[in-house]
């Protein structure tokens, strides 16, 4: 039982991914690709259009075989060298003849289709974990999707119509740092409203019970203040007074292993984990988007990995959008996508 | 010439840089001695006491000579292979028995007597350059001292009593990375509303003129924006449209190489500067303390550097506080302090 989802994964059989193709017009297909060629999606079912994927090859140096499948479970029985597609129940044709680069209401629509059906296929127990490539916003929106983005999609589509949806966190994730974010896309000004103790607090609840999924079941959690110094007692901003500190002691209450709140600007290198220098914590709760993203980042962004914490269902997607500018190039860097992988496979398959 | 400052140094002698000694409780002066001890001193002038500099080396696994001066200028002629200590007028006695790691009103008047008269030293033309180590601020408010750290002790030094502030800007530079904050020690929602079309045009201004001490006449500046996203188009905040674009269009306008606003959690990683990954902008704007400290810092703090820019001569500082925890123990890394005599020596000494 993976303690972050709903999922059992206790059948005996290879866990099975499931990595929606993503805007059928961006980098998401031939990152797909180039990871099934460099080795990294045995086992994995692309959720998406069979003539995308096979134009996705089109600039790459070589074109995989493709399978495709009628259902995920499948996958258990295909062909073994072949890259497995099951093209879900509603999806449009002719999508590989979209034009690269551009949003468009059609590929908006392929791409929530995938991702509605790939959900569905998780919660019937046909696949275990989700794995998105990119999706466009403008182009969901061209589309009359409701939703700006994936997490919120996957938040509604995680519980029955009109059910309460779950609280989730966004956390990125690379080979050094782990950090979960308490707000992420709204002004900055904004923001800082949404900082309250029942945030602070719920953002530790979801981090502390989603580190089992990768073997942390007791984390070390660093809380890092909102304001320089972390206020400095109070002389820069009172919210480490007011709201974060006091969150974090519910939390100690709770059994929660949270520390802090810390000034930002040291609080990351701290939590740094590489040889040589032993993270002082297992991973980091910032306040704001940047103050997260900026270390996460700062080393190059190939080996991101953003996974969704609180949903019933392992879910990552690699740390980059559809890149329209270089769509159809065979210039994307599939290692993104890669480490989405890997962290999804690893947290299905940890005990 | 040197464009950031009004010193000349077209006098032939070597430069003369000034060490003020910091809290005499603090780690200030061991790192001093340290950083005298592994060769980094040379032709500097320790502005402070004899008896603290010499408490200092007591944990220590050297006791360097001291050579007491009279004046800054006789440190060219002062005995080699000794620590040039200037002890300047004012200075109390028996600061070597104020007990370590513990803010005193007396260590925090004897830090801004140093500060002080080194200033006047240099406006006098006596030395050419200021690194400070680090003081304390519950000490200087213990003083009655009416300013809450370095950066407003010195602009109001660096001018007659009663004329305008020169306005200054910190930076924070290490091997790979240069970042100017428009705003510094206050709330992040205060923060917020200090980034004006003015304060970001100055921040500009400041940072392009200060570049070509480091050798940089035309620097590529880079701002990040605010808000995720640098607000993404104006849908989590308009700063960046109202405010930060205007007073980009503004400097280039004036010849200065602003650039962006860029999304913060990427601009830090493009302008990063190592073997194999050339930096695509010479220094970055940061609009608050923590956008701009958490990348400078997440590699560790040791060789971080603190310029003042903006001030009429140049001052640097390492990038750490007194540490009264472990003042006197010997365990303080000089490193940061010798990066700061470094970054000081090259900039009065770059045409």
């Amino acid at each position: 039982m993976n303690p972050n989802s709903g999922t059992t994964h206790d059948t005996g059989r290879s866990p099975r991914l499931l990595v929606t193709m993503g805007d059928a017009a961006g980098v998401g297909p031939e990152c797909i690709v180039q990871a099934f060629l460099r080795g990294h999606l045995q086992g994995a079912v692309v959720v998406g259009d069979l003539g995308v994927m096979r134009r996705a090859s089109d600039a790459l140096p070589a074109r995989p075989m493709l399978a495709r499948l009628e259902s995920p479970t499948d996958v258990d029985t295909a062909p073994p060298g072949c890259l497995a597609v099951w093209t879900p129940p509603g999806l449009a044709e002719g999508l590989d003849r979209l034009p690269l680069g551009r949003a468009d209401a059609r590929a908006g629509a392929a791409a929530a289709c995938c991702i509605e059906q790939a959900v569905a296929a998780i919660r019937g127990g046909l696949a275990d974990a989700l794995v998105t490539a990119p999706i466009h916003k403008a182009a969901l929106a061209a589309a009359g999707i409701g939703f700006p983005g994936h997490t919120e999609m996957l938040q509604a589509l995680s519980v029955s119509p009109g059910a309460p949806l779950p609280p989730v966190r966004m956390m990125l994730a690379n080979d050094e740092l782990k950090v979960v974010l308490v707000t992420i896309h709204q002004s900055l000004r904004s923001a800082i409203d949404a900082v309250t103790f029942e945030a602070v607090l719920q953002t530790l609840r979801i981090a502390h019970r989603a580190a089992a999924s990768w073997g942390q079941p007791a984390p070390r959690v660093a809380v890092a203040g909102l304001n320089p110094h972390a206020g400095e007692d109070g002389l820069f901003g009172d919210e480490e007074i007011r709201i974060i500190a006091p969150a974090i002691e519910a939390a100690r209450r709770e059994g929660i292993d949270a520390q802090g709140p810390y000034p930002p600007d040291t609080v990351f290198m701290r939590a740094r984990d590489v040889p040589g220098h032993a993270g002082a914590f297992d991973l980091v709760v910032a306040m704001t988007h940047d103050h997260g993203l900026i270390p996460v980042k700062y080393l190059g962004v190939e080996h991101g990995v953003n996974v969704t914490l609180g949903l019933p269902f392992v879910r990552t997607s690699p740390d980059h959008g559809t890149a329209f500018d270089i769509a159809g190039q065979g210039r994307a860097d599939p290692r993104s996508l890669e480490a989405a992988v890997r962290w999804a496979r690893r947290a299905v398959t940890t005990p």
